[in-house]
């Protein structure tokens, strides 16, 4: 039972992403965000809410410091599903979001696969700029 | 373009699913069959046929033997759906299976979380016993 000691570790670009969401208007309102499912627990980095626009979202932070793009690249989707399919099974509406570096958005994602798999997961992404530490583009 | 640089090692399981398929009166037609995308070139682990069915199949290895199984799970599925999005761009129809052993698909794969994926991702799995190197079952 002790899920604690399960509880990952930050990604690198977690405060990166951070702050990029502060620096376009959101307030962060929770990271490590816990769903609770029957036989295990998953955590996902950060919600974000923009009170103006009345939304609120779930964000995970994936680096894409693996040099083995498509390995890494398939980790990060299969999480992302994984989460999705929690967040319908707790009836949690809030969207998720991958937030990911520019250089892999103009990498592995803009590939075919990418594309596809963009396409058939309706896969929501956050590009940012880990230089600038700002939001460079919204998708999905 | 060194392609072949990244031709992944052989899953420990390869030749156990190997032998079970063979058991079970298959034939093995490929291993490590090739897709070529635009931009990169995947792997799959086996083809295999069943000329008495007129069936052929691709079947991709996952030992589960990484005891962070969320972490594996993800990887697996993402890699999992990662094929399929390749295949029907270059409108294979063989179906694909994710052989798995009987204790993954006991274990994480039961739960809620498992049981949401496959439907979700309508994810066909081969289920072998390591010990006796048999198929133990086929869903999907």
């Amino acid at each position: 039972m002790l899920y604690y000691r399960k509880m990952p570790a930050k990604d690198n670009y977690h405060d990166t992403v951070v702050h990029a969401l502060v620096r376009s208007g959101w307030t962060i309102t929770d990271e490590q965000v816990t769903l609770v499912l029957p036989e295990r627990r998953l955590w996902i980095d950060i919600e974000a809410e923009k009170a103006s626009e009345s939304m609120i979202i779930l964000v995970e932070v994936k680096g894409f410091e693996n040099p083995s793009q498509v390995e890494y690249f398939a980790s990060a989707i299969g999480k992302y599903f994984i989460y999705i399919v929690a967040l319908e099974w707790l009836k949690e509406e809030k969207p998720l979001y991958l937030a990911v570096p520019v250089d892999a958005y103009e990498g592995i994602l803009k590939e075919t696969l990418g594309q596809g798999v963009i396409q058939k997961i309706d896969l929501k992404l956050l590009v940012f700029d880990p230089l600038t530490e700002e939001v460079v583009q919204w998708i999905g």
